[in-house]
């Protein structure tokens, strides 16, 4: 693989949607060849499967059944999307991963880490992101922020979640980041721009 | 668990569908409780799931995309279908479960076995079947017998796959066989009349 794969992590309201827009314009200013994209949903097959897990109305799937359906999820992407463009030599910047399966289902709802670890590996056939940034702020902050945002739509079933939860999501990404060298942890309680600023600089260092 | 957990596998043709029936009949006529489910599709979500599985629409989709969806649907259906009816009581008859992944996924498309044994074990939180027949038959027999029920429609996606690919299936439902005392394998290449027979008597004796 030549190219460099970049993945940004977050909870709801850290800013992630908002950053990539300007990372994006800058490395293309820059003139590098870069591909955009997110999960679950950057397939034909995952846009039916994220349908499945976003829509509210899905209020009895098993937590198994949700981490199998964002893996699947994710599979197709690894191979549909993010191989072919690394092997094309593109730097491909992907909003969220596998770490957040991780994070949400695992460090989230107190599954078992390893096997989700496990699945997740098999799912993507072992390839991991060269960098991951994590847009870390306080969970109020990020979810004052995300409400702000969603004021006037139902908010989908994972927003509806409880604080506890997304405390124990923003642990679990600190742990994550701990414990792996592509992790950088990124102040995302500070202006835009200066956030934007840090990882531009992280990413043109590793370049 | 008090009830008792039986699966049907077996290839295309083997009579599986025609078999459930009579058993289920025999088994209610003789007082039993019997819930007859199966796999994929049993529940709500899992619908959803087996209309991608199935359609020939998907050809894009990834063996590790379509092992994934094949174990979300499962992690549903044990948790929302199968384990509720065990805790009453009640004998469950699965037209397939794991097995079928197993031989399918993990033989059929020569992907590594213990890991989809993992994730499919993980999936069902260990839940396996007291009871799991084998309806064994050479593939060219029960692969003519499939195409003549289906000789008007296009036939599923996994349906229009080749002879190789079936005689992996076969043979990895026969090493599964070899290892695990649950399985019977029973001779399909007979009269409906004759396995029925072989059937009733083994879930007889386990009763």
């Amino acid at each position: 693989m030549s190219g460099l794969f970049i993945t940004l992590e977050g909870l709801e309201g850290s800013g992630k949607t908002t950053q990539q827009k300007y990372i994006v314009d800058e490395l293309r200013d820059k003139g590098f060849d870069v591909l955009l994209t997110r999960e679950p949903g950057a397939t034909r097959l995952g846009k039916r499967i994220r349908e499945l897990l976003l829509d509210p109305e899905w209020s009895e799937m098993t937590p198994r059944a949700e981490i199998l359906l964002f893996a699947a999820d994710r599979a197709q992407h690894v191979e549909e999307v993010v191989k072919p463009a690394l092997k094309a030599g593109k730097i491909v910047i992907s909003d969220r991963y596998f770490d957040s399966n991780l994070a949400y289902q695992g460090y989230g709802r107190g599954l078992d880490i390893e096997i989700v670890k496990k699945i997740n590996l098999w799912a993507v056939d072992y390839l991991k992101p060269d960098l991951t940034f994590f847009l870390d702020l306080p969970v109020e902050v990020g979810l004052a922020r995300a409400r702000a945002q969603t004021v006037d739509k139902l908010g989908d079933r994972l927003e509806r979640e409880e604080l506890k939860f997304y405390q124990q999501i923003r642990d679990g990404y600190l742990k994550l980041a701990e414990e792996s060298e592509r992790f950088r942890v990124i102040d995302a309680n500070r202006s835009i721009k200066e956030v934007k600023v840090d990882i531009l600089q992280v990413i043109e260092e590793m370049i």
